[in-house]
Parts: structure tokens; sequence; C-alpha cells
């Protein structure tokens, strides 16, 4: 397995990858691994010969008063667990690698990323954006794939990839979860024992709209706040709970009837530690079978 | 050559051309072609096996009191003048190929783009980026090559090229001149007689600048007023004359001295055309020689 650290490094590597026919797969990550990034590891490698691991805790995409200096980095396991699971290259650069003396350049998305955690976290996206715009530039995948826990990530990164006509088949995964329901996440080792027992709202309150759905309900406003009750007294800061079309991201109107499909997605804070959550109503299974 | 109208069909060709061992060279354009843009495909033809001319009046770099819908539209020339330099494909898409239902996506550069026609068209260089950048995405070019009539769009390019790690070439042409000093543009064809020997100023301008710097003189406010001197009394509205750092493009203070190098730039209006030119002093002869 290549450890690469600067992007002219890794340019090579892949134009050579390429020029021996192989396509190129990629993973972009902030590290802090675990088994929902080897999920996309492992779907890399169906799609790809050569599979890229970008381990970058991007600074653009914290907010100023996030947890941006005490993200976990976890290099010695991340690069145990890349190499059990057959990744070819991990891209660890520092930031000024990425974001050189006189950097200027950002990527924007409009609508797809103004609502839910675009409202919640101002410049997040573009912080997103503009990473992975500069990975790809950089890797040359053929195919990159993303996690559904951050759905509306996953919308926004379609959105880039197809209107900047970048020839790069974005996937996104669906969520993998503990037994207990609870979404896989780097943020997870944050949480104390008790902090942990209150996460477990996220799922259940997903799981309660998922019942509603299938029970037949519709109305955007009922199925939200069904979550809402549910999730409000376990957490510290509810930033939202919203339904939204799945495909632009946009919540449905109070009194809006939801179509076959709709999100339900979640935000919140547990003491110091923020949350998110979702699921696709008319879609997905529910997020936990209990 | 290839007349090709369908972002999927160009992607398929370059894709070919590619596979067979060839590169791709890139010479985007809005049409109305003249002997500046030949310039930039020949160029280009010594970079690359295969050369692509987009033609794509973009719309999103004009301002809502430009001249987008009297821009000139010239097809059947620019493709006869294409066929004859040797161009392997044109690409002339509709306007809903390049930015399709739902398009949200956007392309900024920072101080590059701030200053000079930055400030005096807002929103046009954004469109610029986006466009470009989409271009590139489709075309996947070794080698693009702009002029550099347009300087400051070609570092805004530059810039946008590099920080999105693209793996193109961005290349800068001089200023290709008729024979009494005036840059060659698709807009000179909306001069009247009496306009056009106006719009002499430009050059003529630059040529006192350049004068003056070789005579010693450093001080940008004075090179600034030596050519807005010149150039007033020819032009119905002056947007800028600037005296800037040719690499950012960031205008000199009033009472600093240029270094080595600086960009002297004009754009201003003779009856409803804007005309822009440029030089670099230290680096480029005068614009005309007499």
């Amino acid at each position: 397995m290549n450890i690469v650290e600067t992007p002219a490094e890794l340019r090579a590597l892949c134009d050579r990858v390429r020029a021996g026919g192989a396509r190129v797969g990629f993973v972009p990550t902030m590290g802090a691994l675990h088994a929902g990034h080897l999920a996309l590891v492992h779907e890399a490698k169906k799609h790809a010969e050569f599979v890229v691991v970008s381990i970058f805790v991007n600074p653009t995409q914290f907010g100023p008063n996030e947890d941006f200096s005490r993200y976990p980095r976890t290099f010695a396991d991340d690069r145990a667990r890349c190499e059990e699971a057959g990744v070819d290259a991990i891209f660890a650069p520092a930031a000024d690698a990425i974001y050189a003396p006189g950097d200027e350049t950002r990527v924007s998305v409009g609508v797809t990323a103004q609502h839910l955690c675009g409202a919640h976290r101002p410049g997040h996206f573009e912080g997103v954006c503009t990473v992975v715009a500069k990975l790809f530039g950089l890797v040359g995948p053929s195919v990159a794939v993303f996690g559904r826990k951050d759905y509306q990530q996953w919308r926004v990164l379609l959105r880039m990839t197809n209107d900047l006509m970048l020839p790069v088949q974005v996937m996104g995964l669906p969520t993998v979860r503990e037994p207990d329901g609870l979404a896989m996440s780097s943020r997870n080792r944050y949480l104390s024992e008790s902090e942990r027992e209150r996460a477990l709202s996220l799922a259940r309150g997903l799981s309660r709209a998922v019942r509603a759905f299938d029970e037949g309900e519709r109305r955007a406003e009922v199925l939200r706040r069904e979550v809402l009750a549910l999730v409000e007294p376990a957490a510290d800061v509810v930033d939202y709970v919203a339904v939204a079309d799945p495909d632009r991201v946009v919540p449905f109107e109070d009194g809006a009837l939801v179509g076959e499909r709709a999100l339900v997605a979640i935000a919140l804070k547990i003491g110091a530690t923020r949350l998110i959550d979702n699921v696709v109503l008319g879609e997905e299974p529910a997020p936990i079978r209990s």
C-alpha cells in the first residue's frame, strides 16, 4: 500500500495506474475510519482496480466554533484498516498542500446545499465541494464512493459532479449502523456512555417516521413532529428535524403531503457532539429492526 | 472535422481520442472567430494531436445590460475558419446542454477576479470560471489556450486550474493586433469607421505607458494618468485605466512604485461597444510600433 503525502506524487501515481489501463476508485475521508468507511472501500474495489483513500481533515468545511481542532486523528489505526481492506494508496496531505498560499478558488452549489446542514453550517458545503473538486482533479477517479449518512453531502456532490461535467461516477452507499441502530460516525467516539444511550434517539426517531409512513401517514408536518417529539427530550440542542424532497433536499412546507419518497433528516447535539442521521421513507427499511 | 452539439457526444469523442493515445488540445471561444483565435488554435496544435474548439456564447458571463443577445453569431464563417486551421472538432452546444435544468454549481475565484473587469462586470468571472470548468470536465484537455487580450481572464483561469488541481496546462498567448495596433476582438465589428478610429486610442495609450516606463517612469499613478489623458478624450465612458500587479491583478495604490513588471489595462466604451486592451510593462514590446 502506497502512503502519499504530496499532490505531485499522487498525480504521478494515478497517471501511471490509468496509463496501465486500470480504473481508479476513490474514497475521500477525514480519517478516524470505521466500518462505514470500509464499506465504501469495498464498493470502490468492485468498480476499480486501484483504490485511493484520502485522509484529510478539511479545514474549510468546519465553522469557527466547530470541532476542527479536536476532530479525531488516528492515522496509525486508519492505515492498518486500509491495508487490511486492500486499499492501494492512502493520500494524507498537509493542509497547505491542498490550500497552497494564494489559493482563491471555491466551488459552491445552490439550493441543494441551502437547507438542513447548509442552513446550520454556513460555508460547510462550499468547503466540501471545493476540497472534493480538488481531490477529483488530482486523483482522476472513474468512481468515487460516499456514505448516505451524510445524505445532503452526497446529493450536493452528485449535483456538483453532474453540473461540472466531471467524468466521475458518484455513488452513495446506505448508512452502516451499530447493532443497536446508532449510525456509524467518527464523532461517536466523543460520546460518554450515557450520551451514547441518548444518541439512540436519532435512529429511534427515524424508525418512528418509517412506521408512521408505512401506516399511511403522508402529512410532512405530522411526520416531522413525531420524530421531533422523540428526539427532543434526548438532545441538548436540536439543529433540525426536516422532512424534505430527497432529490433537491428542500423541506416540504407545513401542510404539504409528502410523495412516494421523503427524506427525514435529523441534526442535533448531545453534549458537545453534533450527530446527524436520516432515512428515505418509501425507499429504505427502518434504521433499526427492534 | 467533427461538428458536435451534445455533451455526451463530445465526451465519447474525446474519450476515444485519449484512449488512442492522443492528447486533446482545447480552445474555448464564443465564436465570431478572428486571427487571434486562429493563433490559439495553431498553438494548441503544437501541443496536442487533436484540437477541439468550443463555440458557445456563455450567458452566465454577461451582465443584464450587456451585449449577450447581440453578440455576433457567425457559425458558417467560424466553421470554415476552423476547417482551414486544421481543427479536429467544433463543439457548439445549446445553452441548456451546458446549463441543464437544475444546474446549481458555480466556480468562483477570489482576489484575482475582484478588480478591473471583476469590479465593473459583477458575476462575469464566476460565469467564465463555471463554463470553463464544465468544458474542461467534458473535454479533458491536456492543454487549453487563451488569449492575453483578456489578460485578467487568463490569470483567473490559471488560478482556478491550479487551485482545483486540474490536469490541464493553461496557456496565454500574446494579443494579435491589426496592422494599426487595434487589438483583435469579436466586438470590433460593432464599430463604425469613426468609432474604429477612436478605438486606436487604447493601443496608443498603452504605447505611451511603454515609452514612459522605458524612460524610467515607475510611479504607478503617473503611468496611469498618462494613459488616461490619452484615452479619455476618445472614449464615451472609461470603465478603468489600471496599473496593477501582473500576477494577482491587484492595482497599485496611488503613490506606489511599480516593480520590474506592471500590467497596464484599459476598459472603455466607444458608442455602445466595450473594448479592452492591456500590456505588461517590462515584459512585452509596445502594442504598436508607430
